[in-house]
């Protein structure tokens, strides 16, 4: 298989109710996403689109092929993807492989959320879906369910006392406020507190408002394309160098290995062997924080710390810029928001942004950052990895 | 890329209110698939589901990584596909090049759906959202709209009276149930009469009631691995030959095009051309019959008929067996029935069976075929075509 490269990519601001549609919003990103590309959209030869709740929240199921007409990619094959909130992640990784095969040459991916129209309430009910509906979901185990149990496990199984683990918790929300408000995307755009953080109302337990990441309306969308096109077209490709997905059962089925996630442990070991590269490795991430213990969570299972040792990370600055391992600095789904269907493609626009070294302007940028992660989560634990690389 | 082929293949009856669910239906037709191939779920190596309605109709959202977990493919990639009716066919053309790509060597691919459980008028209603949700589907276009539009379209346009192509869509029509009363999966297994479809009631002008699919419950699946794996694990692998994929705009961004599906011709051309075949070539076809008229237009744009021509293959009998081009000998849509997210790959089962033989104890086996066109389509033209081939 060929080498592949992300050329440009777009991005709206994510906020709360869109004046958009997720057509519209999507359009705006591919558009961005194409221009920066030096391209036109009839260079584009496949669509693959990430979309979760546009049947619910407009009634409008076929995103991807409107998106298609609209932007004038006139009868291109266009796909959508579906698993929760690795959705557009899922439809770039199937993109990479549409593009590495030699099938393609130039594809745009991407994905589009209205998450907000429904309200929070309202959305969290509608989003259990992506649980298992048959037993657990009636159990009560929406989302904010499952990471509050997690962190219940979490602080049982590595002796993390639950004041210590909500006050690790606490600051990687904290951290992600402090980079998010830098990014001009970003849907909270102002600083918080630790003492903020335990102070808001709780959610589940141990989760408490600013715990929680938001639902968003937001697109983002990149293009790809093979090596030697791209060489042509922009002065710094980003490789995918690496990609991962794994799959998972039902939370009951995952118990015993609960609350590390196995299929993260599969599908990054999956990029990392495809890549030739590990944890030491990589320059910035961005990682899945829908909730802070998932942050926490996520960074062990990426390997950048031990099991239990994950929030010490966020503890000792070793996640921020000039740290050990720089994480979320666009924001995370917390500060910059999470528009579930689009998040995938945002944290390929900030880690694209990272290794181009692009964000010096906004004073975020990791310094002569080359290779960056991405790790989405889906439901109960579609994992989806990409590894990025510039040269 | 590498010659790929359809090993097994599963099929569950398709019916009105399934006592199972899509997660259980779709696990009977991917063991019935693994089995036949001569495999264990151990050796899958990713999914690739259709599903469109789990959401609606279970609030089931994540039927591909919970089949994984089922069927014991645990932790292997499973993505979902949608595309309204076309999704199974999505994601089967996708499976395909996971492995012609050489990145897998077998993989699972199939759909399941429960469409009955809201009732056809509801679920007609949820359906319009696979259409333009923002001005057509306010207008009216429903999908019976759009069909007896084009009905009405192809009408004018080919100086076909109407009195005639009412005449002619009967047929179609009648010869499903033929064909489908003697499929032991098939919904309506009983013959009708022109008569009995001139005389239902009138859903849409002119479309009356057996003029129109119905919606099913039911599932479907099949493993796709590389050529050598295929020739040592089954006695006649079912190459795919050939792959399209087209989309298309709003229903008013096609109307000068219309009755003409553009998208089908890019699509059907893409696969003949892949393949080096021609409409010549097809022994056996299985098109996308959503409405009787549907069918007609459908055989002129693969090529089977000139424009304004196609109902002359049903009242000349060329699209039963023994015919020029035998069309749904499945029974098709009308009457083996329409579980929208399975159907592109009970079209695959149906082809592979008539390819590989296998059809003669249901007295409907097209004698001979070596060649198989798919043809599915979703929403307002998203089109998607397969050709399968055996030595």
């Amino acid at each position: 298989m060929r080498k592949v490269a992300v050329l440009g990519a777009g991005h709206t601001k994510f906020m709360f109710d869109s004046p958009k549609t997720e057509i519209e919003m999507l359009a705006e990103a591919s558009m961005d996403a194409i221009q920066e590309s030096n391209l036109k959209s009839k260079d584009i030869q496949a669509i693959f689109c990430g979309n979760v709740l546009g049947d619910f929240s407009e009634g409008q199921g076929m995103v991807q092929s409107y998106l298609a007409d609209d932007i004038g990619c006139f009868n291109v094959p266009a796909s959508k993807f579906e698993g929760a909130c690795a959705s557009a992640t899922m439809a770039i990784r199937d993109a990479f492989m549409w593009v590495a095969s030699g099938f393609y040459d130039i594809v745009l991916a991407g994905g589009t959320e209205k998450a907000t129209a429904m309200g929070t309430s309202l959305a969290t009910r509608t989003f259990a879906m992506f649980g298992d509906s048959r037993y657990e979901y009636p159990a009560g185990f929406t989302f904010p369910g499952v990471f509050g149990m997690l962190a219940h496990l979490y602080s049982d199984q590595y002796k993390v006392p639950l004041k210590k683990l909500k006050e690790q918790m606490a600051l990687v929300s904290v951290q992600s406020h402090y980079y998010g408000k830098d990014n001009p995307n970003a849907q909270f755009r102002k600083e918080i507190t630790v003492e903020q953080v335990l102070k808001g109302f709780m959610v589940t337990s141990p989760l408490q408002l600013l715990d929680c990441c938001p639902f968003s309306d937001g697109a983002a969308a990149i293009v790809i394309a093979s090596e030697d096109i791209a060489k042509k077209l922009v002065s710094k490709p980003v490789y995918i160098a690496g990609v991962g997905q794994a799959s998972a059962g039902k939370i009951s089925s995952q118990y015993k290995y609960l609350p590390r996630i196995r299929s993260r442990e599969i599908s990054v070991k999956q990029a990392y062997d495809m890549a030739g590269l590990g944890p030491k490795d990589i320059d910035v991430c961005e990682l899945h924080d829908c909730f802070s213990i998932a942050s926490i969570i996520a960074a062990e299972g990426l390997g950048f710390a031990e099991l239990g040792k994950g929030g010490e990370l966020w503890e000792k600055g070793e996640t921020k810029i000039g740290g050990k391992i720089p994480i979320n600095i666009s924001g995370g789904l917390k500060s910059k928001g999470h528009p579930i269907g689009a998040t995938g493609a945002s944290q390929v626009y900030e880690i694209a942004h990272q290794l181009r070294g692009e964000l010096k302007d906004q004073g975020r940028q990791v310094e002569g950052a080359k290779v960056g992660l991405v790790d989405t989560l889906g439901g109960d634990g579609t994992i989806i990895n990409l590894i990025l690389k510039v040269d």
